[in-house]
């Protein structure tokens, strides 16, 4: 039995690592922190929770968390640099469910999230969370950097074209449209009901912080410079993630469909609709599914990918029980076999 | 291992019985019936059970339900007392999630289903499926009538005040609140997101077929005439069922907080919550919980209690499991401990 | 053309008030005070009065109010009893749709809103802003306080049992349930989309502000003691209350229908519905109608009243123009007469 | 005043037409038909016209139709058609707002409608009703098809860039988010708010119906062959259409910005945001206005064109209205300038 400490549970994050830890047979939760809240019951702020955690939010202190085997952090951008160099130079494994470890380059880090890195020394071991990519790397790390919920829609969904090459990688489109709780629990207007309800807007189109991170990904699949144009969008719902995607064939003579099929023929958690078919983001509420279906409008050269994730789990929580099942040597799908919630 | 047999599995109360068996671990689903999607896979219709379940519909053939060892009937009012009797004459028992089996008196049903009843002379024997009252009679039932989603609701919020005999039982409100997915999935245009959405408004307030099922309980418990009414609303969302319960105390010196709280605390699936809280509807999606809290506003004679289920859960499908757990011996929670999702 | 002012004019009523206004021939708004937001363009937070209203926030400076003919206070609770006094005795009108001068007697107002009066030697002449009862009083008002959006829906609900005096007066129940913009644009985390979707929940239950303000509204109208149970609810939606009210008749040779009918025939902005129906919220967004329906259950002595508003409009901005019109002798519904927004 | 006919008057653009010409002072409704509804007052259907209008759906009958002046088809596709011929020929003018007359070329029609055209011979004399492009032409017209939806959305997004001539024709993608009403008021499966609420997902990427109207359009403008992606989505909402659009640019020395202003300046009802803005679809909720903000991201070659409508007003009957107005030589922007309903 794992022993596994949450570092920030109150935000949506946190509270999906708890439901899933909670029915998860090969961990216990130990430790839960935050400090806005400490003293606090869990079930006092999700009482989804009432009767299945026995645990009270805690300061973050060294001395327990040292007694755990794996350590989440769910905490803003910015934290876990602060708190995993005495967790690591311990020995214990660290999950990042924030951007602090996701960057091999500290300016990159530096540039979008406007902060020097405060332990540069670990980026290069620190491995990026993808299985479908980094499924061995992840084994044997000590430090694990949760992707963010769009760059997994977006990287699941275009990964197969880049690996093969045949799109051209210098004009790729992500139009992503993303649920409210991607944004976290914390007090705004922006995400009151009264101005996320019953509308749409699109955000951050000069730049938003998931672009270098989708960038990355995709140079270190394909070898080649990427050159994406990355659109996001606040969708009137709480949870799920559709990245809508677009990219132009360099060689026409090429079965898509087969193309995927193949490539994640092997994936616990990437499922391939046959063709012609539209993923629903409401049929992978809850569950650590990516699903993809590709699309190739009048036989032209444009390959249209549709790829939905529920945010917080295959984007964040989910995606993380699946990293620690891999590095604790787990079967990769303990604990995340729950069916998606439909309607 | 139970063999389990679904009849009618294309609508909300099936899928969700789909999902719950999916993960129960001493049930295989080894037939689901529809007359409509005969000859289609279940994921053509549910993607979220794609890679869950192997399982095409079919028509109702009596010798391949003979082969289960209990039969789920998720279909419309009226058909299961047609197919009910061949099986329990070969020993098959039944849970009806539908009302055909919900009232002793066939006249009753017949006033309210506006149809005769097919097989009545079963109904004395039927057990009405609401553990918390009959769980004994469920363990022995060949056939047991799972309890409509308001009834649950509003009878398990007034149980303990009619138990107890402290109310006037000829002055009961009961105002409910209901998620669309109570009216099921079939086309209509009142069920039209753009028409049920952005908007509440109350509907059969002259009489609903859940009144004689929440009144026949409510005598059965009490023993004495019972007089409530029922008003039912539409709120614009999914899933879930807020039943606000209003009841006058005919003796004022009584702790209801107690009362409830013993009265629950042996119950798995009943949450009493601490005194001043107010239940969400959220906090038991897709669980199969009912969360009550109880109030005495300005400490006088009207009593107020809150309680919330999930119409498919609690209200329908994990009810079913949960009888079906009684009836072979099973643990009562077995395959539905899952956390509430949250948010 | 009347010049208006409005202080507070950032949340939800403010803006409520700046449509309507934009749309009156009768009115041209002068000054629109924000301390929060001075210096920005109204349509830099409202981009829906692009090219409809050339203004920008500014200070509530005394001798710009004073230039007004009538300063409507779009302003949390206490801000109004600041300012008013001043404007009062310059001879400017003013329309507070706070609750600051709802009261009668300042010590409701201190117990009820944690704060002393500033100004209470305004409180008698100041009109409750309900022209359904108050109409001549409001035309000579100096002041007039615009009643919240529960009890314009409960009141109107309720009025003609009450002035007919056939309800049992210490037995009522107000069951509300509200849209989200009743709670105004401020940061929280309550009102987060991903917390208020989905759910519904009951708030408030052992005493809701808005219950002191129907019970004297009701013992005015009367002239008995009331005893009332007022439970709210937060719906899913952004716009509406729908309440449902509960009353024991004690005459019961009575044709409520009748009495609703007649009541409100000369009304323009109540309208009864015919028998048998169920009004819904969405049939009055962005109208300033409560829009009724009375029903009797099983012909029994429990009536249930069906009452809905849009919570901005007939609940508050919309109801402060109507009071304005009848303060400066314009025609009742000038500048209310647009459609509802269906669907 | 001219006297107005609505056939088919029970969707949703048809009670968008009773709405907006219920407000409009130089209009009066004389007859709405349905044949479904045929006996049944309006408000039956839509209670927020109660007292508004007083109007019963009747049965198309021609010689009722014949003392019209204008007659808006509110209709399914391929109803118009059937019988605009003998109105025109009586000297009747038609708006139709579905899509019969909106093709050049019958073939066309044909192809993506699956009918035969019962009327080619007005095809010529037909003009596509969007007045940024055909304003002079409608004014003569006789016969005017309204544009689709999304066309109305893409096509005064593309409009600027496509006739400046500075972007790939033949690589231009639309990717338009839709709210549910565009699908119409009609029983079905699909549009259940238990089904289409809570989720996003693509449809119809293979071909959809108003990508030949799309391109027809843009072709007319440009003069050019053009290549367009168009993937549709549905929204968890009721109204509005944001259209994201993406062009490469094949100077990259031009102001974008600066093009849109000027394109638009004198545009009554095309709303060109700051640059760097982000349009909400609930900023046009009721208004018949096209609100757009251009990006060019990291500046690079990539045009991000954000285009948003209410789908029920500019894409359907408050741009039936605006021809009507330039038909009647009525102000253009008669009876459309009601503000925007927000929140």
């Amino acid at each position: 039995m794992i022993k596994a400490g949450i570092v920030g549970g109150t935000g949506y994050t946190g509270v999906e690592l708890m439901r899933l830890l909670a029915m998860h047979p090969g961990v216990e939760i130990t430790l839960i922190t935050s400090r806005a809240e400490a003293g606090k019951r869990v079930e006092e702020i999700y009482p989804n929770l009432r009767d299945c955690l026995d645990l009270v939010f805690g300061e973050p202190e060294p001395h327990r968390l040292a007694e755990c085997d794996v350590v989440f952090f769910a905490t803003p951008n910015g934290t876990a640099m602060q708190l995993a160099p005495q967790l690591l130079e311990a020995g214990i494994r660290v999950i990042d469910l924030a951007a602090d470890f996701r960057f091999k380059d500290p300016k990159v880090w530096e540039q979008w999230y406007g902060q020097p890195h405060a332990c540069a020394q670990f980026l290069p071991e620190a491995v990026y969370g993808l299985a479908e990519i980094n499924r061995d790397a992840i084994r044997q790390a000590r430090v694990v950097a949760n992707p963010g919920c769009y760059p997994t829609a977006v990287m699941l969904g275009l990964l197969p074209l880049v690996e093969e090459g045949i799109v051209d990688s210098t004009r790729l489109i992500a139009d992503a449209k993303s649920g409210l709780s991607g944004a976290g629990r914390k007090a705004s207007v922006a995400g009151l009901l009264c101005e996320a309800g019953e509308s749409v807007k699109a955000y951050g189109v000069a730049g938003h912080r998931h672009l270098p991170e989708i960038i990355q990904g995709l140079e270190q699949i394909s070898g080649k410079a990427i050159n994406l144009t990355f659109v996001p969008h606040l969708m009137p719902m709480i949870r799920g993630i559709h990245a809508t995607l677009y990219a132009s064939l360099i060689e026409l003579d090429v079965d898509i469909q087969h193309i995927f099929a193949s490539r994640y023929a092997a994936e616990p958690f990437v499922d391939v609709m046959p063709a012609g078919d539209h993923p629903e983001t409401r049929s992978v509420r809850g569950a650590n599914t990516c699903r993809i279906a590709v699309h190739r409008p009048q036989s032209a050269s444009t390959v249209v990918v549709l790829s939905v994730i529920d945010n917080l789990v295959k984007g964040a929580a989910g995606q993380a029980v699946q990293n620690m099942n891999l590095m604790f040597d787990y079967d990769e799908t303990l604990g995340l076999q729950a069916v998606a919630l439909m309607p």
